[in-house]
């Protein structure tokens, strides 16, 4: 069976495969991207009475469509699951079990399954927003993503002393305005978690207005919680920053540690040539700095080259080529 | 006939050049400049009735001088495009009609042509904000613009990333909104479009007020959402510090490659000078900090003169010259 | 006396050594942390009329368990004072005052002491707030914090700075609005200190809306006065970007030096290991990255190590160790 | 005359100069900041009917003693302008005219002028704010806003582009909601300039809610519009987080630059560390930093030193040194 199927799997692969340029793949993936977006669109038009009461049937069958498109997708994917690089030493019922288990099959899966869920009765406005799920699928196609959700991850730790702050801030601020205005607003701030609702939106800087203290200490505190707010927004912002200059730095340092491998033996091949290609894709690193990095590295290369055939100024013979082959530790 | 014309174009091409300090040009820019000022001014003012009506006349004599100057410098500018040194190579007609169709000169012809749709009868108040592109026409004056613009090309995948991001979370904040408050206030929340106004007001941290949740499960829902506000608002701003940083630092390598070259020959000369003057202003580099590079440049210049000319001063033997010669990749 | 107990505080300061991996620590450590949160909770439910009406008994009975808990940790950790490294070289009395005095156990003693305050009679909904301060407590397990107060103290003086420009603008901004619109809203802008919570909540782009200027030029006013406000919420987010870059840096060198000096004798012994693995996680540097020092400076040391034993492999004679040991000080 | 003053006017400079460590000065100087600070607040305080009311003689009283001390402080630093060091080598009268001409002579002046122009009536309330304007007198004791406005000066250029695109976006925003919505709310975007402050308030994030989109086009816009406006504050944040890491960099760069030069005679004298302390405290780097530098500047020169005592490998004569004294040059 294997041989009957494996030249019509193999064309799926690369049918499906995001990464190639193929023509095929590349009209497969935007039609699948295409029919995300507009049944995305449609779901949340849906919602809107005025446009599901004249519309209804065309929105029920874009998502009869997209449900079936996206079903087909996800078995076809589970079946090719073995000829992924990453699953190629497993057996393919293995393959597939562990590809079932992999973030993007779940999403894919999601994606399908709050139709299922249709036939036994479900509220039909929760339905609603489980389908919006299908929205994560777009992530498999948009590789800065990864990017940044390395450097959230990088930084769970600061983004979690953050939110420590925020909460530590939160609680004092709602348990002093309910201390100071909570006699003469009781409905807003009669209680420490009535008074929340106040912190948050003014910790934030949303500042909505709808309630807002009103007797002068009031005011004095809730300026100085604004005041304090401007610094809980700051938090976040200056730890991206310096996470996303650091994330930089590392990708250009590995990026240039690729090219030095690749320098070893003085010359880049076609092959590694094309493996810097996709690494300085995956980095993100546009090609004129690639360029730069590449050529530097080459110069420091034949530096390298030309130092190994030179002499010992004391007896002309040649010297280790590792008293010039310096690394710099940043 | 070009032997005729051209030394009127050269001096008008004089005239209109921008970037040379010549008085002629100086007067001629800031002219323009000063009635693109004056023009967008009027156009925002003859909107609003009170004015228009006691000065409208005052208002529509501005626009026609205005209109009428742009257009001869419309012309003016397509002249003299066979003089400019990018089309030196080009026949006139090929030159002119490149530059027509280059980004300046298509703003210039915006900010001319809302006047020839003036006969054909449109809406006036529509005509009124397509006159306003004319602002774009300040561009061509403001070199740090330039650098921004590059910045915001270089980082067009993280802001596509973020508004990826943004959109993501504009669906789940309005479809949970929607389920969770869409019976109570069906005004605002009755339907995921409805919902989706507020969570973008929210999401951005602006916090208009005019729709907030009221129930308990909204509130806190809603508090969730702000503090995801502040994550929202502080994407760009982290990735525009890091860009803005790394752009600081192309250019400074840009300009020390600049002198680097420059100094090949052990001297800087007046033609050399004014090319690192110009290359100074083009990557936005403070004159203290250039003189600084220079110095450095050339103070490792004559290092390397001397080591690689130099033998030990006792023996006369030769010594390792690139023993010292490290480039540094950073 | 001191033989006896001795096993026993033994015992105790394993158990609430919160650096430590033991198991029992582990227990203790987290059972303290989830009373923390529980009682903070059940502190806030309790100004809700509502709930404390119904659940008030439990939420009593929550916080005599927290308070007892807590003042037996407290008489704990002043116990054990004594076999805490940094006091180890004092008399144990000496070692509890000392430890009593260190800001870790003040919080402490204020989680413990509202409910002592409560015997004689205060405002109830004061001593609430009190109560909360035990949040506080937190801070002890969670090391990023203190990350961040170094970066906060480190930067103070930019803060201040910062605080400075705010104080400026606040004075000049509810100073010209007061006289622009005193004599229209007499209510909100009738003199300079009401006009302050109009120029706070604006420069802080928190925005509630519940004062806003209504005349033509108290408007233009104002909308100047909300971009010096992008400006006052960028200074923080600024400094606070680059201190963070900033402590990043530090971290790292620190860490390098550390390794550097594991390295001098040219092995990392075991409790090197232990030691460096310490420091890793206090200057919260990534394994990955902490790896990647590791191996450039054992590199680098292997290299040093190599050259100052090495003569030339051919002549025998000593080369110049010193030419390829380059310190970068950046 | 000098003979018998001098002394005197030696005394008074030493009492006024806020650079110094004397005890006296910090006694001088901590007065005129109380005073600063107790004027500023009487004066804001005194525009509140209410208080000045009340205790209207009091404040008043605060402002004559005020005014006074100012005045003879303004005077005493006039006559003291000679001893100043930047103005030494210039005649008396000249060095105090070049003194009542520097910024902070100006500011000094400032603070005085309002009481002369009380004389010859004035608006009341806007003499008051004239009077507010000694709050700038501060700046003198802020060494950071110092670093700050240097910042501002060299970042300029951005700000001004950052400006621009505020403008842009300004003018774009109002002219289409003018479109959109200038006949539904014609109280609100009735004309460009009326839209603007919706415009304004919504480009900054400020949100104040007091006018608000209300058709669903206007909505739609309006959204787009919020979404820009967190690129608008995004813009001085990145600029600012760049500028100060930039900054940080020079200041490191400027100190280490001075501590190679006391390191030129291979020892740093009492007057040399005396100055670098100085430097220190004006480049705002912190000693735990400050150290770092110093230990490895002298590090580096030692290894120079002894490097200029090592011989040639060849004949063992003695090298130059600037074989290894290698620039780096970031």
């Amino acid at each position: 069976m294997p041989s009957k199927t494996a030249p019509l799997r193999k064309k799926i692969t690369l049918a499906l495969d995001d990464s190639s340029r193929d023509r095929l793949s590349i009209t497969v993936n935007l039609l699948i991207i295409g029919l995300i977006i507009i049944s995305i669109i449609s779901i949340v038009l849906e919602s809107e009475p005025s446009i599901s009461g004249t519309y209804g049937h065309i929105l029920r069958y874009i998502d009869v469509v997209a449900v079936s498109v996206f079903s087909v997708e996800y078995l076809a994917r589970l079946w090719i699951a073995p000829d992924l690089p990453k699953y190629k030493d497993l057996p393919p019922s293995k393959a597939r079990l562990k590809y079932a288990m992999s973030p993007m099959a779940i999403i894919d899966l999601l994606a399908i399954l709050p139709m299922l869920l249709a036939f036994i009765s479900v509220d039909l406005r929760f339905l609603r927003i489980l389908r919006l799920l299908r929205i994560f699928k777009l992530t498999r196609y948009n590789s800065t993503i990864t990017t940044l959700l390395t450097v959230l991850r990088n930084e769970s730790r600061s983004f979690a002393a953050a939110c420590f702050v925020l909460v530590i801030m939160l609680i004092i601020a709602s348990s002093f305005i309910y201390l100071i205005e909570g006699k003469t607003q009781p409905e807003a701030f009669g209680s420490i978690p009535k008074a929340m609702w106040w912190a948050l939106i003014t910790l934030t800087t949303v500042g909505y207005g709808d309630v807002t203290p009103i007797t002068p200490m009031g005011k004095v505190f809730g300026g100085l919680i604004t005041v304090i707010g401007i610094g809980i927004v700051a938090l976040p912002a200056g730890i991206l920053a310096s996470a996303f200059s650091e994330q930089l730095h590392k990708n250009k340092d590995n990026y240039r540690d690729a090219v030095k491998q690749a320098l070893l033996d003085g010359v880049i091949t076609p092959e590694e040539y094309q493996h810097l290609k996709t690494l300085q894709e995956q980095f993100d690193i546009e090609p004129e700095e690639a360029n730069k990095i590449l050529q530097n590295q080459m110069a420091m290369s034949s530096k390298n080259q030309s130092a190994k055939t030179d002499a010992c100024p004391h007896c002309g013979k040649s010297l280790p080529a590792k008293l010039i082959d310096i690394d710099q530790p940043e």
